[in-house]
């Protein structure tokens, strides 16, 4: 899978590709089918770990028989059985029994999230200790500060530094939630009706359920097919990180103004060349990040949107909308965190320009000083709190997520 | 204040207009001088709780003069000193001093918003209470569960009623972060450096801060001008709030559809009619909730797209448009759950046409039991683990937020 | 009406206020009463042109009577009702006759967005004559052309005005679909059935609706109560004019930086200051510009939205969410268009800056230049067809709308 | 190509998948060194239609290389150059002479979205002609009219189908204006000074452009790099399209509800089934069109948030965010025309059930009929003047876009 029209999209990887939305599917099938062997509900010769039936490349053929029944499940049932047929019959007749589209759909999408979700917490980790290292190091090195475009008054990059950080710490912490995106097992109204029946039990269906998800390594939860709140909770983290990326990047493509001249992206041979300026080293790093943040805000709204529209027991486009949605917003986070890791841990800072940019400022950029303290000496320090401002956010950054 | 163009506005009453936004500016204000004072910064003589200065007879003025310098603040603080002049010349003198406009701004903002959650807290609770008792009322009341608009296989409305408490408590935890809405108190560049000169200390700058928001009742947080989490986690919340209301606006609509008619709204007299056709009664609240349902996603996105321009140390057109974009959700929100608790409180099950159109579906809604248990009754019940998932739903009703 | 929260709204003035959107209402109605009467329809003595009768101060009581209906109409008929009964009981008995609520409402709607869209055409004609004066006036004012924030090759001021100058054409060529707002005369579900029943000839019922529309100043149209074209079309053109401007701001903001001193706002007395900073001059009015620009896409896509949520003969809260949120746009639109007319009268361009920048950019400006002529002398003009494409905007500027 | 997660996807086929992009920049390339040659600025031994050297198996190559430029073409133009250099080493060297990424990027898409609007064309006309069946075959069907979910006044359901084509031809109208979508030829910064030291004349350098643009097709236009109005509104057309067939979606979502019973998607084996209730026919086509439209608004939203964020020559992350943007948002649009051309010539109309619904909402139905016309006997028609309207819907359906 690549999006040429994504620059940086193949930084995703394997994740959430179509053929991992399949694999996906069928490690719940298969959870979902030893849970009802391990309950003795099928037989035991029912137990097959499905592994081997379907790969890569069957993502064609049940894309393309997707529209029929409206999702890809329907497909990918049909195709899983038939080929199951002959290698255990018992499995072929047991598989899916009891659960409905939408219960294989939603754990396939939540387990492609949870890889997703693992991807951006390493890569806000990185960026956490390239930010650490930045606001620490950089308590001291004075620059301008600037409110609405103009000079305000002198501040030093490690507290730029730690106001980033404090946008990172937010998005991890935020992205915390999704620690509870939980497995959906159902049935086809959101009773466990069939499960229940074929177990004779309801007890022993919401163990069928527990199970299932245990296997997995989900939460279990209530059927949620119409409370699509843990899809939301994530598409808002989501967006929160892309949020604090884009604010950074914001500030290293203010920085990288030749006039500015206090930030740069690492040089990485053959980046951020021009197509015809050889005099071109463009913040491609930066750029990028700031598009995609650009972008997600109307992805996760998409999934509130979706939310939204849920009626009657199973909606009626309202879930349908939803699959690819997070699917770009989840690859585009991930694309976007890992460029934000590599950016951070490559930033150039240029002291100097710092230091120059901060004298030409003057004396407007001392006037508040002046007038709060009128024998200041020209340059005096100005420093404020941001000793402790840096301190607070280096130790939150040490901090497991609240 | 009143929306013409929405109706049920007025349920939001107060909250957040700009006469309660000027008012939670003067409160911002007055608690900074009262921190100066209490820390011996400022002399005791410029004690002064601004009472009775500004009044919502003063909404014009600040407004016409808040273009020029970008924000309402300026001209509320020259009204205030020119006002307080008279009574109290150091107060006068020591008013804001040490602040930026951005921190009163985006104080009295959370002042209004932390109103607003109160309120938005006590509709959910109201709401919460109806659902308990819907779900637990008509655990047995049998309809047919529909997905894809068409019918699946039978339901309970208590099983439908459990899955919109679901979603209502789903919004109740979310906006349980917004206890985190902290003041804003980082001066003009965000380092405390007005404060701290002014106190001679940072230790003391600091101490100002949780002074201030103490006497607010916020939290306190180190400087969060560029760093926006605060508010997209507030907006996502809010909207994670109508999200909930719509999905059950969007079953009442469908419900008191007269072919389906298993649902109505309560009867208030002049309510739901027609200028024309004296035949109508309308499901005026359901359609009302479920326009705030379309329209909150769009919002709440416009914070996140504000977060993500953030830039510099204020920034230039980013912050700005969250102020009303604010408001507005909020209050729409707030009507929206006055709007719910009252669909909620008077809804009306029709059982009879539940039961009726259950009929109706049979035999083909008994398709999937007969499949499962051949040999089941016409019409043997098909309970699944309805009970269960009701009782827990209860019992998380019951809970505090998790 | 002022919106504290949105500095600058003043700008906006009656437009599309409550009391606009009041007098718009009564406005249709009396065309509609004038037209039954003229039509024979309704007797001489219906003749009423409902003046005086509904002010400002009734605004309240409207807004508090429009829930129960679900629209401000009804309440505004009761009103209506009663005040005409005493001085004109047959007119009391024939007003509305015949429509339904959203006939008046959307024609309501329609009339307060033309005034709007008036008034951006108007601002819209200052910003181009502004912008053919920069472009003419600067065609040969040296300055750095910079893509992705870094030098490229050297341009003229003159250039990119014409290129601002092209965004603001389009937008101004795509109002131009804003002439069509239809009035909206369709009776209960669209058919014209009572009009064409009271008239006993549905030619008769057209003639009511077309001569309707013509003392409104409005096209006619068959009803469009659920086909939304109208009133999308109207929002996209709308968000065209702030994409247009948000474009200039941004690059206002960015010559605005001291380090690239290029632009600047118009001085005017105690715009541009701080609350705690002597020495800043913000550049206010790109700053509540780009605000515009960001708010509006979502804006203009709720309409959208809208529009694909209608359903039946009338929508179900897709209908209700369109009328605030195209006043929100509209006012805004406004307020950002006069914004940036006064931005670009007084726009100061700082030739000597551009010039600077342009020296210091060298020599790596030149690089493609000196790629494509190796022999080119240092600072040789490189002006490609900088002239041509200005002549063609100006040309286009004078010319009527496409 | 495929997309496993928005099922039907491929109906859009080949359109603007990654190797059509490739395909058509090379094209562009190749239309550009074309003119290079006929115009005697590239020697004749440089022409070269770059016939087979680019093909879909290059995709992934080109996608990893794209991020350290930041965009597509700068690899594809290296890949293009080696392979170019053996066969044509005057072609190779003269290969994008002049011009900048972002001329061949968005001609590019351009290209691929001519492609994808005609093919919409080609269904809304598919669709028109169904619709034109539709209201015409069943002007007299009497049905009810329902508004607010709640019966009205009887129409036909020839009235409703005319209503549903006036959003299709509002549609198809809309879409003209991409007739218009032009080339890109601008060089580096929007001023063609390469293409004009190249030529050693401005006027040469001009119609280098313009013969590039007669080879590829299409309109020539003043360099638009940072004016995007022709994206954004091809984005409006789009999204217009999708709001009239989600329109038709959403009542057709109602009819099918088996309480209502109205309308039915056509029979197509395999299609609409479920993986567990064998009793189901779901809607599956309606449900998939009512997603797109879901989606569309914030697509259309995110193509004028990235014309808003345009800065400089080129924007740093506006521009790119468009890209992926438009391919998906064209992708869409393009399944659901086909989609709903689909449903439309399939679309079961159930007159009886029609017939006695209408009956069912007797005589409340008739109520407004009654006020007006008070000795109407029970059942009299209520035609309005749906006569009249069909015949206007047909007339414009039989014209050419306005």
């Amino acid at each position: 899978m690549s999006d040429l029209l994504w620059p940086g999209d193949d930084r995703a990887g394997d994740l959430f590709t179509d053929a991992a939305v399949l694999a996906a599917m069928v490690r719940a099938e298969a959870a979902w089918l030893a849970a009802l062997v391990r309950h003795g509900v099928a037989p035991a010769e029912a137990a097959d770990d499905l592994a081997g039936l379907i790969g890569a490349g069957d993502v064609s053929l049940v894309a393309a028989g997707a529209e029929s029944g409206g999702n890809p499940l329907i497909p990918l049932l049909k195709l899983l059985r038939s080929r199951l047929e002959s290698r255990n019959a018992a499995a072929a007749r047991w598989l899916h029994k009891g659960l409905t589209s939408q219960d294989v759909v939603d754990t396939g999408l939540v387990l492609c999230l949870r890889d997703v979700t693992a991807r951006v917490r390493d890569d806000l980790a990185l960026q956490i200790a390239a930010l650490v290292r930045l606001a620490d190091g950089h308590r001291d090195t004075p620059m301008p500060g600037r409110t609405l475009t103009q000079y305000a008054v002198p501040i030093t990059f490690g507290l730029k530094a730690s106001t980033w950080l404090t946008g990172v710490l937010d998005a991890r912490d935020r992205l915390a939630v999704t620690a509870t995106l939980p497995a959906q097992i159902g049935g086809a109204a959101g009773s466990l009706a069939a499960p229940a029946a074929l177990a004779g039990s309801p007890i022993v269906a919401r163990e069928l359920a527990e199970t299932t998800a245990d296997m997995l390594g989900l939460p279990v939860r209530e059927p949620w097919h119409t409370a699509r709140a843990p899809l939301t909770g994530l598409a808002d983290a989501l967006v929160t990180c892309t949020d604090a990326w884009g604010r950074i990047a914001n500030d290293v493509l203010v920085g990288a103004r030749p006039e500015v001249h206090e930030l740069s992206e690492g040089a990485v041979p053959g980046r951020g060349g021009s197509s015809a300026m050889p005099n071109k080293q463009n913040p491609v790093l930066s750029i990028l990040i700031r598009r995609a943040a650009l972008a997600a805000p109307f992805l996760a709204a998409t999934v509130h949107a979706a939310a939204a529209a849920a009626v009657d027991e199973r909606p009626d486009g309202g879930w349908h909308v939803e699959w690819s949605t997070l699917r770009t917003l989840a690859r585009r986070t991930v694309t976007a965190g890992a460029q934000t890791a590599e950016l951070l841990a490559g930033l150039q800072v240029e002291t100097s320009w710092m230091t120059a940019n901060l004298a030409a400022a003057r004396p407007g950029i001392d006037a508040e000083q002046r007038a709060i303290t009128p024998g200041a000496a020209h340059g005096e320090p100005y420093p404020g709190t941001i000793e402790q401002i840096i301190d607070a956010a280096l130790a939150r950054a040490g901090s497991t997520p609240r």
